[in-house]
């Protein structure tokens, strides 16, 4: 197996260069690897092997080689050759004036917000804020965006975003589950004018968590009877565009411990009673048509806004304000201990993301346009829907009654479907009902003319004619029953930035506040924080990507189905399976899309009582929290040097007829490739279970293994990982999963538009959109047609290169977690501070602060191995960025060794008061033992390249916890 | 004139906020305008003034007030329907495949270039690099342009750009001219197989040098007789694509003491043998092929080097290496004193601007191909060369003979037209000549497929076919007898990075070291730094904007065309004259066409002996040197306090049979409406000359008064102040002429491509392009389209008010100098110091470096009055801007205090030592007797807003004057 086949294949040419003087000039391969041919030799050298080649043979156990090359292209277009055939593709888009709405709608981002956020490094490579010290800028945003939800929905708390207003009900009604908290209590209502994805989204959640829907028309409903409802949620404006007063409704069910969530379109919040008024207890809904463009779906970011009681049960971030150590504020990601990673099985919720990039789009679109600019927006789509009505009645169209926003409905007769359809092919799109009406949805980006246009193509079309009615009054004010009254929205925020002048420099303000890739390498393990190029991006700007609706006919959705099937085709042969769904939004709705597929399966077979899933104890939060939501039991086992076969083969016996699966992480986070993973999953079939493979480790087998290899059924990849989607600074991500053949049936499918992909047994829909966030699958369809076969393998193994390089530097000075048994590790390693922490009281937090101070940010702390750091440097970091961070270390564990001989004191040295900002070091006063210099200062290429200070010293965590502020004061 | 009509025309509607609920909700009056209606009210009580209507009377003359509303859209489209309607415009552009060469070339603009570079604003938005301390990021890319330069034409010396490579051929006439100092040489030699628009361009320079121009071939002329000749130029290689060599020319032009000057193309250069190894004194090109789009003619950046022994007579700006105060090196604009606003009128070149961004995209272009990539791009642009000529060869076509490089000839017979326009309209685009022959010119972006359907093409023209001859050698390597050998571009900048992260970190690296309009304002007197908004510069990454050869036929740019055409209608409507010429590409280019247009119009009246030029004081220094270039004496008037029309009229009266023109800017940068001006102008009639106004304080006249009003004749736009063209770092500009219907017939033209707008009886060419510049006039076309007429009046009103506002808060603490009658300044106002200088010994140059403690950019230092600072806010600064700046000026104010009162010694305070930097600040040894807070940190936003450190301190100047580094060493 091990044979020359493999090297062929994995030195099919030389690493990232093409040969030929014809070849094009822009070649990504070279781009995207950080180290240069020479630079590989050398490394090799230190690491103490031959070439390349030997250190894969290793790294990899010989079982688990790929010999196939992977079916991508050659790679050989360029980055140009690339965005051309691309350009090309989605060509066949067809952009139609949209009045579909449900949910999503036509927005302009603001010209200052799309360059200098939406399309700047400095936002969108940002990580997740966990290390606060280094990212107050977006933490900033994001108090905005939560402070702009609380204003808007009327709520005391928001968190910082859900990933779609579908999942976002869903997690609403998991969560007022748990804070109704009865054994009695097992049902929950939906008005039928929910949006329908959205039902199907709780549909999909509900049944595992073994609750009972009931769906319904709420006006008929006697919510004082039902007193096994836990909660219900309605539309508010409802799916056709209703207002409704849903007061006693609310009374009702709050008589009986129920709980109201209400789905809110919070454009119209802009202008109409916010849900606090009208007894909401949770509040959900999409900031979309915040300036955020439509995607074909995503992504965009939700909202979760309830009372501050409930906060401790909230689902996703949350942004709070606490204290640095010298008093000053500072923001940082709070009430951590409510997430999957800490919950684990008793989670009821495996959100452990969020949509940031959107969430501060949105925030900023509010900033951007003050109060009186939303409400200038709100006030001119309901004037456009009022113009509809009233040229729609005097055309002698018969308009739905009551009060209403954006969304007008007109009776189209039997004829509904046809209507709909003639007016597709003048590219005005529509939304039909089966009780023959149809729907128009007006946003800010039509204009009058659109009214009047529309109008006359209804009536080309048949629509009306019989008995004309008097026009009504146009002049954007709200029913008088539904209008907002009171101040709200009056934070200084909101209320002060007018000129594009200044919006720039607030949002340059905040992200030089920020350390992105833009500044230095990210090296966190499992993380992946590998190049976002410009060109794999780009597409994400265009019109025919941006400005598409999800439920846009097919007709005119070619060019993204094109893109959409290719990129299915790519991740196929990158994992080694059959089959591809897109929809799932991150890696924790993959893996939740996963199981289901899985138990869909098992029950299909008939084995639907099989309910126990393996989990090794290394493997990420997400994983027992995603199958907790399946309704399995989860059953640990020990790895930290691997799994044991025998103890696991004991363990699959002891459970073989309630086994449904193991989930497995190859390699593990344990960071080397396992040698018995074959075995363990041959195991697991052995024992009628599945296995699931989380994806998270997947930048080490690219085109060096795969999932299909090792031996798994199902596995999600992390696209914002593997495939070079940034991470947004915390979201958006994508999860789409891959599956065998027999899996492939139960594939994701939608109510609306199923997605080609959909089995003909589908596992519930996982997301409110057919293909998730389809606006950024271009990044990842990008990022392989330009590498083609050779780049991606090389994406793989110069990973794997630059992290056994980075070892081998600092093994001298650090413990290192045992590798494979040829000391290599994969394309991480973890480095132990126990013995550190005994001999110095320096602990990895006190590294990781102090590697700020180096201008870096800290690695993966504290995990999978309790005091340590996880080192993942991606194949994308050159030589000398490795180096530039190993010195940081080598140079930080002298300091250590300071502390160790008593030179510096235990409790004031450079680690445990770090990091040191700009005010300490600028200060007349300095009582510190050590110098300025060695504070700020120390090391050479600070001043070389431009220092980056943190804004904030160490911030206080459990104040931040015990005090919760987590918005804007008015 | 100064009735209600006026009134009702300056308040045509509320100040930028459009009435109606469907009115636009991406209106961009409100984003590009400063203050918010309310700030208005209050700005206007601290003026002292009811309300912008009466402050504007209290600033304009009656006599010179506009009544005529400007000819301008509504504004009502918006942002994004301004740019949906360019769009429109735009899709009538065909771009075609273009072989055309002639210096102008398709290019891949690497994506970390385009996104961090061009389309940032930390780039773009930067000002010319006066102030060293705050301009250390593009201060070093230009040094790296300058070694590129050097180590490619094997010079020693390069400057940091020139506007285009025909313009630079001129440039370098007129410098050798200098150099050889000789009465009796006045000729000057062009190889007749230069490029036609070089030609050209040096056609109208040498005129009114009085030079003689020689046109021949080369190859048949006998140098060693030709003793009038001070120099020659040839191409390098020549514009048929062939390589010579010009040794023994070289040395005959030596022997008699003249000068040879060589175009050359720099990609030939990177395998090519340079210039400086044939005898060139010095080269002149385009940097264009290296990432610049073609934008339809520009811009892009030329290059001029030579030796050591020409630098003090080199135009242009030029990059050196200093000193600091705390002796660390630092880059500066060097050898000023070179340049016109010094040598005035004994100027030969009126240049004072560069193409900065695009100087740094080709540097950068260089930094990321490595010297080994530009090795690869160069062979493979000759080996698609070689491919056609040997596919063509096998076709039986006629290739021409000799060594080339990127161009290939072929004989089409008498058709050669024919031809052309056959393949034209199957989007192929080559060059005719008149002598029968095509030619095909190749670049990085074209593949082996385009060749060969570019033969295919040509046979099916009825080229070839007749002897088919033996295939050639396709192998990249270039003629032997023209190959470079030797090492060159060794520097590590240009062998380092490879990776688009490191790239985009390097870019980010240095972008942070500047300050530019991202940060905060820079309120540059009679420069006019206002918003360059995102949705205007859009367009010009678009590929139907950028992929546009200047050369291209007219039935491919009609959109272009459209365009433009539309642009110069908005000219002409702000200007109140009849016609303008897009064709200058700088306000100094501008001024010379406007001069030209002058002496052209006299000479066709009969009166081409007046060559007497009158100049106030206060003239930009450009006016002299731009007289002096046509021909023209130069009569100084003082006018301190405005010209004195008894005085004017003497000096008319004295000059009136030599009278030529007047220059005159107006308001003057005195700063303030001068009353008398229309007077001024009618004497100039009177006395038989014309008036040149100079436009450079354009912005406070938008739509309040007009060059027309005043009485001038002709004036140029400084495209990049008034129209909010960024400025780039320093450049690219944009200078369009305006004229009075006398002066159209004589309107630049173009010898390839006649411009719609070139006159009858032109003036000659005074640029490469026929529209010069015409990729970024989409900027100002969106400007004007997406303001419309009351927003770019609303502009000129903000300005005024934005400058009378800072005025009045600052006149309690500082000198102002005098303005008008009703003490009202025009848009900017000027700071008086020399009281304080008296008092303290600071001067105004320890103000401008201590305002970059405070985080700001220094105004307009020392002119036109003397120990001066000119502030010119702009209507985009908001209050709160204005605000911190002014509470800076007045916390510096009280620092100065400190100083008089000896609280502070003369020779240690925070002027005197501004400005600080990190090292210095955080350094454990601080010695000075204020405390660090009080250098770093003077004011509260420092901290809030996040600070921004100068680099180095302040750079000593005569230093680096004297001793000369311009170049990285290898």
């Amino acid at each position: 197996v091990t044979g020359k086949g493999w090297r062929r294949g994995v030195f099919l040419l030389a690493p990232g260069h093409f040969t030929g003087i014809f070849q094009p000039t822009d070649a990504f391969s070279p781009r995207h690897l950080g180290p240069l041919p020479k630079d590989v030799q050398e490394m090799c050298k230190t690491i103490g092997v031959k070439d390349l080649s030997a250190l894969m043979e290793e790294t990899i156990p010989a079982s688990v080689r790929r010999e196939q090359e992977l079916d991508l292209p050659d790679g050989s277009l360029g980055e140009s050759g690339s965005l051309a055939l691309l350009k090309e593709m989605l060509s066949k888009n067809i952009v139609a004036k949209n009045f579909i709405g449900m949910g999503y709608h036509g927005s302009h981002i603001p010209g200052p917000i799309l360059r200098n956020l939406l399309e700047n490094p400095g936002w969108y490579t940002a990580y997740t804020p966990y290390q606060a010290e280094i990212s107050q800028g977006r933490l900033e945003s994001l108090v905005n965006f939560q402070t702009l939800v609380c204003e808007l929905t009327g709520m005391e708390v928001a968190n910082a975003s859900l990933l779609d207003e579908g999942t976002a009900a869903a997690e609403a009604m998991a969560m007022i589950a748990r804070a109704v908290n009865s054994k009695t209590k097992n049902q929950f209502f939906i008005s039928d004018a929910v949006h329908p994805q959205t039902i199907d989204c709780i549909k999909t959640r509900a049944r595992y968590f073994g609750m009972e829907l009931v769906i319904g028309d709420h006006s008929k409903m006697d919510f004082a009877s039902m007193d096994k409802l836990f909660g219900a949620l309605v539309q508010y404006p409802d799916t056709k565009g209703r207002f409704d007063d849903y007061s006693s409704m609310a009374q009702a069910l709050h008589k009986n411990g129920a709980y109201l969530t209400v789905a809110a379109d919070p454009l119209s919040l802009v202008v109409a009673k916010p849900p606090s008024e009208f007894g909401a207890d949770v509040v959900v809904g999409s900031m979309q048509r915040f300036g955020v463009p439509m995607w074909f779906g995503g992504p965009s970011a939700a909202y979760l806004a309830t009372s501050k009681k409930q906060v401790r049960r909230m689902p996703g971030r949350i942004i709070g304000e606490s204290l640095d150590r010298l008093g000053n504020p500072a923001y940082r990601l709070t009430l951590q201990t409510r997430e999957q990673h800490i919950r684990l099985d008793k989670a009821t919720s495996n959100v452990c993301t969020a949509q940031v990039l959107l969430a501060n789009i949105a925030a900023m679109y509010s900033v951007y346009h003050r109060k009186e600019g939303l409400q200038k927006i709100a006030k001119k789509v309901h004037g456009l829907a009022q113009l509809f009505a009233s040229e729609a009645g005097k055309a002698g169209m018969a308009v739905g009654s009551g009060a209403f926003f954006d969304t007008v409905t007109i009776d189209a007769g039997k004829s509904a479907k046809t209507v709909v359809e003639a007016l597709q092919a003048k590219q005005l799109n529509l939304r039909a009902f089966d009780d023959g009406t149809v729907s128009a949805s007006f946003d800010e980006t039509h204009l009058e003319a659109d009214v009047h246009a529309l109008v006359t193509a209804l009536k080309e079309a048949g629509v009306g004619g019989s008995s004309p009615t008097a026009g009504m009054t146009v002049n954007g004010q709200i029913d008088g029953a539904f209008a907002r009254s009171g101040p709200f929205l009056e934070q200084k925020i909101f209320n002060s930035i007018s000129s594009e002048t200044e919006l720039m420099r607030y949002l340059m303000t905040l992200q030089k506040k920020d350390l992105a890739l833009d500044v230095s390498m990210i090296s966190l393990g499992s993380c992946t924080m590998k190049l976002n190029s410009v060109s794999s991006l780009a597409p994400c700007s265009w019109p025919e990507v941006g400005n598409m609706h999800p439920f846009a006919p097919e007709s005119q959705t070619a060019g993204y189905r094109e893109m959409l099937t290719s990129l299915e085709k790519y991740l196929i042969s990158c994992t080694g399976f059959d089959a591809c769904s897109l929809q799932p939004t991150s890696g924790a709705s993959g893996e939740y899309a996963g199981l289901l597929v899985i138990k869909k399966y098992l029950e299909a077979k008939g084995e639907g009582h099989r309910d126990v899933c393996i989990i090794p104890r290394s493997a990420h939060g997400t994983n027992p929290a995603s199958a907790a939501m399946c309704g399995m039991e989860i059953k640990w086992i020990e790895d930290s040097r691997g799994m044991d076969l025998e103890e696991f083969k004991a363990l699959c016996a002891e459970y073989k007829d309630r086994l449904a699966c193991l989930m497995v992480t190859y390699p593990s986070t344990r960071a080397f490739f396992e040698d018995n993973i074959q075995e363990i999953c041959a195991t697991v079939h052995e024992n009628g279970g599945q296995v699931y493979m989380d994806g998270a480790n997947m930048n080490a087998q690219l085109g060096l293994t795969s999932p299909g290899i090792i031996g798994a059924d199902v596995c999600h990849l992390n696209l914002h990982k593997t495939f070079s989607i940034p991470h947004g600074g915390g979201g958006p991500g994508l999860g789409p999963i891959c599956a065998r053949k027999h899996l492939a049936p139960h594939l994701p499918g939608h109510c609306v538009v199923n997605p080609s992909t959909a089995g003909s047994d589908p596992a519930g829909a996982v997301s409110a959109a057919p293909w998730g966030q389809a606006g950024i699958a271009c990044i990842p369809w990008m990022f392989c047609t330009m590498l083609g076969k050779q780049g991606v393998l090389d994406s793989g193994r110069y990973s794997i290169l630059n992290a056994n390089y980075m070892k081998s530097r600092l093994e001298p000075h650090f413990d290192i977690a045992p590798t494979n048994k040829n000391n290599r590790c994969a394309h991480e390693f973890i480095m132990d501070f126990s013995e550190i922490r005994k001999r110095s009281g320096i602990v990895e937090e006190d590294i990781a602060k102090r590697l700020q101070d180096y201008g870096f940010h800290a690695p993966t702390m504290s995990w999978p191995v309790p005091h340590s750091l996880m080192i993942e440097p991606t194949e994308s970091e050159d030589k000398a960025e490795l180096d530039r961070f190993c010195d940081a270390m080598i140079s930080i564990r002298k300091e250590i060794a300071k502390i160790e001989s008593g030179e510096w004191p235990a409790d004031d040295n450079p680690l445990k008061n770090a990091p040191h900002t700009q005010q300490e070091v600028c200060a007349s006063e300095w009582k510190h033992c050590y110098s300025r210099e060695e504070a700020a200062f120390p090391a050479a290429w600070l001043l070389k390249r431009g220092k980056y200070w943190p804004t904030v010293a160490r911030v206080d965590n459990s104040l931040g916890d015990r005090k919760l502020k987590l918005r804007l004061e008015a």
